[in-house]
């Protein structure tokens, strides 16, 4: 699946995104440093009119703006419409009510490809009640990887829980990503920018599966190799940059370390 | 009070912020390097959700977004409700009717623990009729540490006047920082990170005076060790991220210039 | 023309932005390393008391956020009303009918002094029919200095072209500028921050010609000069802003490449 970088960078996809504030410019940066096209909006107007212009559409709520609530709904609906890949960001779903409910709409309104988050996201994910397909409750001696996998059959779609290890699952193949720093966690917008480079190699490929993997395992990968010498946030954050700009096939063959069950 | 840095770390706690789209995403990562955790919302619908499950609340009225301004007397109302520590950062309150109305409205509906500004704010702040306690006027050879007194004893909060010293006041005792660098207005959001780093220590510790003065003690010093070398202000920023990652309790006692009165 | 590098640093012209939420830190930080103020607003209340208290309003479409279109053509009446200076950057103007439409609103409604975009974005702007002045439709082998010369006239404003070479006219004189790299297209916000230095160099000179050019100067040689070493976009975009902060006449004198016709 490493082929995937050149074909990000051929194909140069535009990955429009629909996200929070925070770290908007941020994952405008990363989707360059990859080699695809950043795209921000927050019109309800070219809602209808950009997306069958973009290859991939990120959908990511993070701080819950009340002005935006509804145009990620639209825009998640019309990216169905014209069958562009979608991947979403539940970030913290579980803190409130309100971004439960989010979710829960953008669930039962949009089909999306790939849903992104933290292992104990998905869980709470994996309990609603969406599109009729009951509510379900998980043994706390579940393995992660049984749970993980119900909820991308539950929910038909990729899932990736990204943690320690990084899994991802159609419901069916398991990848497991080894690589990683606890550093990542140390700035903030890595979250949101590896669902900017999912929405990156889903722009370039067909392959969902892969193309899910590709964009957590360029993180947590390029964080690796920029967690050195006792490093700054400050400085990890350029190194990072650096690292995914310069990122290539011979190095992901070289430091990936990835299990494919 | 150099031993709240830890609790800072060993509590985790977390900021809420109402702030600005311009420094938001430097207010996360600064909290992130002292070790805490960053929230951001612009959410009407969560606020009554999501502040009785914050460390403390932080409310910035920088770019004064149309359809932000009631959401921030909101949320400062409910931290009250549910005893949340409040910072108040009234960047540019004298710059506009608009600004003074709605800090003026922010002082009569909502409690604050702490409001953070430079000397011309808190001094401007100070005149305003709030909460039926008349204007006042200050002379202009007045001392800016008998002002700043006033002021807190006023609106009886902790006041910090930020400047080429920085002053900390409960109205009654006074820390003075006399760490700092010019550097520090060569780049933006040095004033709305102060806040963010006293909402920090504010979410960690019961003690008010000492976290406001810990909060501007940790960006002016921090500036001053980030100053190196004729240095650029993209390296600045870089380096004072990393020296606030990297402060400890011993830096602190070896570096910090702070008189009591 | 260099000599207008000093006047911004003796003037410091308070540049406010109504701009993207991209790129907004970016260019408040821009602004402060060339030696002027930022001042960001999104409050339609306060535009009529800020703009008064500018220097010159920049004016950037960047994410069509809808709450803010009706508050971007405002703010451009509202700065012709107090004769400031004020720059339009037309972001992606011909990607989607809603683009088109908001910025022929606003060169129907507001007159600008400066419009900046890539050459693309310059053509298409041409060929619209604005204050009734016909729709122009340019041949193919038309000389790409005549068409932004013709703009120019038409749209009577000096109007800034960038790519390999940045050309800038009034509609009679032509300068070009030959430096820059292909990296200032690696990241994020270089467009955007180019205005915010067309707007540096306008709120502290009446010379509209030679303040659009040093601002695209500025960002060209600067990137030039920060592209070293094979280095990573995180690593360049530091050395941006440091090469901008450190920038002085000398410089300016010993590495310009500009032609004048």
């Amino acid at each position: 699946m490493f082929e995937l970088l050149n074909e990000v960078k051929e194909i140069n996809p535009l990955v429009l995104h629909y996200t929070n504030e925070v770290t908007i410019n941020d994952c405008a940066n990363i989707t360059l440093a990859i080699g695809a096209s950043p795209l921000m909006s927050y019109s309800y107007e070219e809602a209808e009119e950009i997306i069958p212009i973009a290859s991939s559409v990120v959908i990511n709520i993070g701080t819950m703006n009340s002005s935006h609530r509804e145009l990620f709904v639209k825009a998640g609906k019309i990216a169905n419409k014209h069958k562009k890949p979608v991947i979403l960001d539940p970030v913290g779903v579980f803190a409130t009510p309100s971004r439960s409910l989010l979710v829960k709409t953008l669930l039962n309104e949009v089909k999306f490809d790939v849903i992104k988050g933290n292992a104990a996201e998905i869980k709470y994910i994996g309990g609603f009640n969406v599109k009729g397909k009951g509510v379900d409750s998980f043994d706390d001696d579940e393995n992660i990887d049984d749970i993980i996998k119900k909820v991308a059959k539950k929910l038909e779609c990729v899932v990736v829980a990204t943690g320690k290890v990084d899994v991802v699952t159609d419901g069916d193949k398991i990848i497991k990503i080894h690589n990683g720093t606890p550093k990542l966690k140390g700035i903030t917008g890595t979250g949101c920018m590896s669902a900017s480079l999912i929405g990156s190699y889903l722009g370039a490929s067909n392959e969902i599966l892969n193309s899910a993997a590709m964009g957590v395992l360029t993180m947590s990968l390029c964080g690796e190799l920029s967690d050195i010498d006792n490093i700054g946030i400050g400085s990890f954050k350029v190194n990072l940059m650096d690292n995914i700009y310069k990122l290539n096939e011979d190095k992901l063959k070289e430091s990936s370390r990835v299990e494919v069950f």
